[in-house]
């Protein structure tokens, strides 16, 4: 009955605390992951203003580099233009989790498989390229013109795919992005990662509602499919 | 310089006459390849009404399929719901010229390869998967919002890969499709196809203008490249 999966990217199939941590770590020593954290804590807000209406669509790799200056001006981190726009495509060169690639790899087996990110399309076909993954197609904010959790952006992703809602898994580690994803008819499926925010993590480490289905990595779903 | 390959796909990579009419061919014998022509002669006129404005975006299998009824009138044929649908989706199941596959699979190497096509992101996933083709993304009429060739169609394009449009290359078989990306500043490559139309095709043998490359085959592209 599921024909396609579609996967939240950042946390659920890539490190991005661990990868931004690691390349600034030469840079800000014990304040790398403090500005991994700080510079992520402006997600949400920044594309809640286009959710709202109140800006129109823009891609992730913008608002990134807004988000990015905001954050060196609180951690007094001064870079040049050039080191600032090399640093901000750093969302392109996250490193995923031990299990993403084989995972992939066996669920593209018997499914569809696109990633379905707030990410903008560029900054997916380098995250692609980067760990050896193979989609079928880019969905996700930039391909939808909504960024989630709006139900348009599931809705569209299953249109494009040509399939009836429920023949879609929405695959996130994070329970909010399944709650939207099961509100719209989608199946959903929860794969904890918890250290995606550190070792002192307290959130979406375990399943707040029935998801269809829950395992520990992508190989483990694979396997139950 | 060049980042980026997109593709047109229909004529460009796949032969879309011959395999309509190896399909149709145990039903309607010598007229498979005319009913063939006679669909896809339908198909810029269906498109025109979208390009002008005077039809909303609507997915080529749409248009496809109301291509499809009217051209069953034109022959006499009937066929019941199920066996439209399905022939419908003939599109999805095109196969590759011989050179297709392994000259996608060179070029990735060095290029991002996207399809940039007025068939719908499900169609080109479909043709993908028959073909064991590996996209970067999926681009094209339905991920852009515009048909070839309306400008916007390749600009968008090279928008949503973050490219310069000196850096993206279109690859068709069509002098028509190369003309208007040049006009909106993309590089240009020419494969000939001389028997997407059959035997006696008369269109499209030679280049009409001084296209950046010219090459008989993708693998001759590759290797010039």
């Amino acid at each position: 009955m599921i024909k396609a999966l579609i996967f939240d990217v950042f946390g659920t199939l890539v490190d991005w605390r661990g990868s931004i941590a690691a390349e600034l770590e030469p840079r800000l020593g014990d304040r790398a992951a403090p500005f991994a954290d700080a510079w992520r804590q402006r997600y949400q807000p920044a594309m809640e203003d286009v959710r709202s209406g109140r800006r129109p669509f823009t891609p992730l790799d913008t608002l990134h580099r807004e988000n990015l200056l905001a954050t060196m001006d609180d951690f007094d981190l001064t870079l040049s233009k050039s080191e600032i726009d090399d640093l901000n495509l750093v969302w392109h060169r996250l490193n995923g989790w031990p299990d993403t690639k084989a995972g992939l790899a066996q669920l593209s087996e018997r499914f569809l498989l696109a990633p379905h990110s707030n990410g903008n399309v560029r900054l997916l076909i380098d995250l692609a390229r980067h760990n050896g993954w193979h989609w079928d197609a880019i969905l996700g904010a930039e391909t939808t013109g909504f960024y989630k959790p709006r139900p348009e952006s599931y809705q569209r992703a299953a249109e494009l795919l040509m399939l009836e809602l429920g023949e879609v898994m929405m695959v996130a580690a994070h329970n909010d992005d399944l709650a939207a994803a099961r509100a719209c008819g989608l199946a959903t499926a929860f794969i904890p990662r918890p250290t995606e925010h550190g070792e002192g993590q307290t959130i979406d480490l375990l399943p707040t509602a029935d998801w269809e289905f829950v395992a520990p990595s992508l190989t483990e779903l694979a396997a139950t499919l």
